[in-house]
């Protein structure tokens, strides 16, 4: 049943091949002084960082560099961001690159005018900011994590191994977004599928609790077909423009807010998935890639009509004449030998994952109680062993 | 493959069964006086007007009435509507009703700062708002319009036989509206299935156009899905909250803007129901459902792949060992079961229509082009007689 819920996502959207002239007109409305913010310095090859930089300096913007956002932005990196936008008094806070410069841009930008340490406040008590938050916009060069409309935000902290999200409200997501397919192609293949992983899971996290009949899974399963159908187009050829389109598309739609509307959530491959990444500091869909399979089959069971349905409805499985646990797992196969053909992690050694950090992980994945199995710690070890 | 395009809906919808308690926080946004718009009094039969002007009165809020906007907002009625917020200076139109309160307001909010005529400047020459515009609010009692988070308004000329709707951009578009499943239970069961239809023949709008293989129309195809699955349950019993909450959000959903992102569409059905609505005053959804079937008929071999899909992912129909316009028969044919399952109107005789007001309702249908076939005006009068 669809529950009570509000729903407001007013981050403006700028999509397609010609979509950066449209940053001109963005820029207008904030002050002089724009923070930068891009990774490792791919954009400065490609050529992204110089037709961003010449509309700044055609708009009268001050640049204010911040360099080297990693790919899983550290709690370290957020200080040093938070200093140079009190620094410089920045007025818009300008991601350029993947989720993990959004992601960074929204943590820096609920933390200038606070005076707590943003990561006690957000991460470890989940406060929602009581602060002026300075506006952040986005240029995304990466699809995958739906960071460009929504107000979500990941920071791990290696010392004291956790790797933590939290989902800030509507007043904390980007002002703006500007989705160029071509941003993307540039990447390496690996980053592409794992970004079209992290799309599929971030799908099947609000897909798989309930039993409800909501119109929020008849769009989730929309959105997993457009997915995978163009995630094979785009793995002969990741210049095909209509593919990595369609993939950017969905990657903002499924995790703006959409299809959890009144319904449950799981999110536990995320949970796992985040506990091996804070280990081994792995490519974030890969590690979810890793883990999904040994999860879903551990919890089919507990949620049986649903697997069915995903089987049916995502993989078109044939139903008839086969028992619903027959039809769940010939669901899950298909999954796995799709995730086999993208070239996916399938186990976490892959990703740098051994035996001796197995209870440290199980310590560091946060039991959730939304899905259709809440884990035991017990069983959180064994799926992490079964992942390695 | 998807175009380029912007993207922004910044409407605030509050949803369930509680909904309306949100409605005072909104208010404390706006000024003292509210422009109550409603229609022929039903709001004040369920108790609806009473709970809202309750809460008006709470918040200190002036009442200005507004009542009695028909079915087909006329440009009569909008002209007089201005003149109340005029003389009010109304800072918040709050529309309690279906989509025709909705439409209403949204073309008095336009209209209050203009000094023409709000008929010739947005219905006839449709030119975007250049005044203030006085905010909308809406409380939604009938599922089916989208009005409720979109910029869409249509208004009705019955002097020169006209019904025409202007799609304004998103500065038109409701600040909020509060959606509870609950207060469509008191619509009569044709009304019901109307809106219903009028869901259904959204969505289809925007399908049957392209032959793009696009995200928009898989998100297309899970909306259809749902609003077809629900309508069944509703339709034997109106009041099961699960099935009235997921053809309410369907409804939204289906003409907010996002479906047709990055493609084509056709809208014919709306131009050639809106013709006979405005020769015979008939239900929206009514006129819609009536002309349909000839319509898609007629067009099928001209966009043969896409009614070949639709037959296949949403009436689940079995191409094994079929041509292609056998499945695509199928698929129509599993539509008109539906359609009349469901009770709709499947010839416009039933709504009034007759034979000599054929060539006046084919000059009163605009041509559209997105669609797969752009018709003759001899094609207009063979659809229309065949739906007589």
């Amino acid at each position: 049943m669809l529950g009570n819920f509000s729903y407001m996502n007013a981050t403006k959207l700028y999509f397609g091949e010609d979509s950066l002239q449209y940053l001109k007109e963005e820029l207008s409305k904030y002050g002089k002084t724009v923070q930068l913010i891009y990774g490792g310095g791919s954009i400065k090859k490609n050529g992204i960082y110089d037709a961003v930089t010449e509309i700044l300096k055609a708009c009268g913007k001050t640049i204010v560099e911040d360099a080297g956002v990693m790919p899983n932005p550290t709690v370290e990196k957020l200080r040093e961001g938070v200093k140079i936008a009190r620094d410089s008094k920045a007025d818009l806070l300008l991601a350029v690159g993947g989720g993990s410069c959004c992601d960074y841009a929204k943590a820096v930008s609920v933390s200038v005018h606070s005076s707590e340490d943003p990561w006690e406040k957000y991460f470890i008590r989940f406060e929602e900011p009581d602060c002026q938050i300075v506006p952040v916009g986005c240029i995304l060069t990466m699809a995958g994590t739906g960071s460009e409309m929504n107000g979500g935000s990941v920071i791990t902290n290696h010392e004291a191994k956790l790797k933590i999200g939290h989902v800030f409200g509507e007043n904390v997501m980007p002002k703006f977004s500007i989705l160029n397919p071509k941003f993307t192609y540039s990447l390496p293949k690996k980053q592409m599928v794992a970004g079209i992983y992290d799309i599929f899971n971030h799908i099947c996290e609000q897909y798989f609790s309930g039993e409800d009949d909501n119109t929020s899974d008849y769009l989730a399963e929309g959105l997993m077909k457009s997915v995978v159908h163009s995630s094979l187009i785009a793995l002969d050829n990741p210049e095909d423009y209509e593919a990595r389109s369609n993939i950017m598309w969905t990657a903002t739609w499924a995790l703006n807010t959409l299809i959890a509307k009144g319904k449950g959530t799981d999110w536990m491959v995320h949970m796992l998935g985040q506990a091996v990444g804070a280990y081994t500091d792995a490519t974030h869909g890969m590690t979810l890639a890793a883990v999904s399979l040994p999860y879903y089959r551990h919890i089919m069971p507990f949620g049986l009509a649903k697997f069915k349905r995903f089987a049916c409805e995502v993989w078109g499985v044939k139903a008839e004449g086969k028992s619903d646990e027959a039809v769940a797992q010939e669901g899950l196969a298909a999954m796995e030998a799709w995730m086999k053909k993208l070239g996916l992690a399938m186990r976490t050694s892959e990703l740098g994952a051994a035996e001796e950090m197995l209870e440290g992980m199980a310590d560091a994945t946060f039991i959730l109680k939304g899905g259709y199995k809440v884990l035991e710690r017990a069983e959180v070890v064994k799926i992490l062993r079964e992942a390695l």
